[in-house]
């Protein structure tokens, strides 16, 4: 329904457009910046095209970088030997608030999806291959989402790096910490049974 | 947590203080924006600024406008003399969305909240009151929303225009037309008992 003049409707359609910003949200946000003092809309207006200018993809793995090669990747107290396999920049954040990993990543930027027409050819994966000589690789942590997409992709890259004699690992599904035996779903507790570890005292 | 290197975090903290933007939706969106290709993000940052520039609010009705007057007020088929009154722009599209009203409206730009501070000043009720001689306004619809800010500001405008001699209405509160009343709740029973009429058939 686009009872609105021009300007307005085609900022709520621009705002539609946004990832989980639905018609009403939309609305909501498009009539909250028209409300707001002009200098703070258009704040927002700037910082998007700033983003868009300054910020660009790491050369070498395909996080956000301000610069061709991200923060990480500078890093030279980094392990070089060892990477870690997102499917997105997002991802890095999460892995590196658990402070447990100090090696490189590899941004995969999307998961294996055949419902969404997306293969290996649409992600890094090439340009993970090309890594692993030149920086000797010796270590590859399958870090995709233990969901559908996430378990096809780790299955395809193990496939394909266990026989070049890199060491893949996965990271392990179970209960998360907290969690409550009552409350996991099938899936998660047989994954967190099928995962045991000898107990260690 | 800011991680991210400087245009990136501006732009996950400009989105984050769109209404009901959580800081996950707004590193969800920003990465997205970083994402897409660069004229779909400036469509967007262009989006707002022409919003911004091109769009104010009538300077009779207060309801957005590109230009003077809005586009219901410059209707000449809509009733004069009659004004339902909303809190928000937003509220005129559900009005229209009936197609049971044809007269005009009045954007208060809010509600009465004493806890946020907002009193009758904050509002358009001047602007209303000013609008009912010349505009020779013989019924105002107190059109705003059936909670406690909403109910309060229908109270005092009510009061205030009441002794003037004009037909002042309020919308009915009452059960959602297909609802049910066993999972209603007890003050929208309540009310729709309260605003019963006399069976006609």
């Amino acid at each position: 329904m686009s009872v609105y003049a021009g300007a307005v409707q085609d900022l709520i359609d621009e705002l539609g457009r946004l990832p989980g910003i639905g018609p009403k949200s939309a609305q909501r946000i498009a009539f909250h910046l028209l409300k707001v003092p002009r200098e703070d809309a258009l704040r927002l207006a700037r910082a998007i095209s700033e983003a868009k200018e300054k910020v660009s993809f790491c050369e070498r793995c395909f996080n956000i970088a301000e610069g061709t090669l991200c923060g990480i990747c500078t890093d030279e107290r980094r392990d070089p030997h060892v990477v870690c396999v997102v499917e997105e920049s997002r991802d890095i954040v999460a892995v590196e608030r658990t402070r447990e990993f100090r090696g490189r990543y590899h941004v995969l930027q999307g998961a294996i999806s055949p419902i969404e027409g997306i293969g290996p050819d649409q992600l890094k994966v090439k340009e993970l291959l090309a890594r692993l000589e030149p920086e000797g690789i010796t270590e590859v942590i399958l870090c995709t989402n233990p969901n559908i997409e996430g378990e096809a992709t780790a299955m395809y890259l193990g496939r394909l790096l266990q026989p070049l004699g890199i060491s893949v690992t996965r990271i392990a599904s179970g209960l998360p910490v907290g969690g409550d035996l009552e409350y996991a779903d099938e899936l998660t507790l047989g994954r967190a049974l099928e995962g045991r570890r000898s107990f260690e005292s």
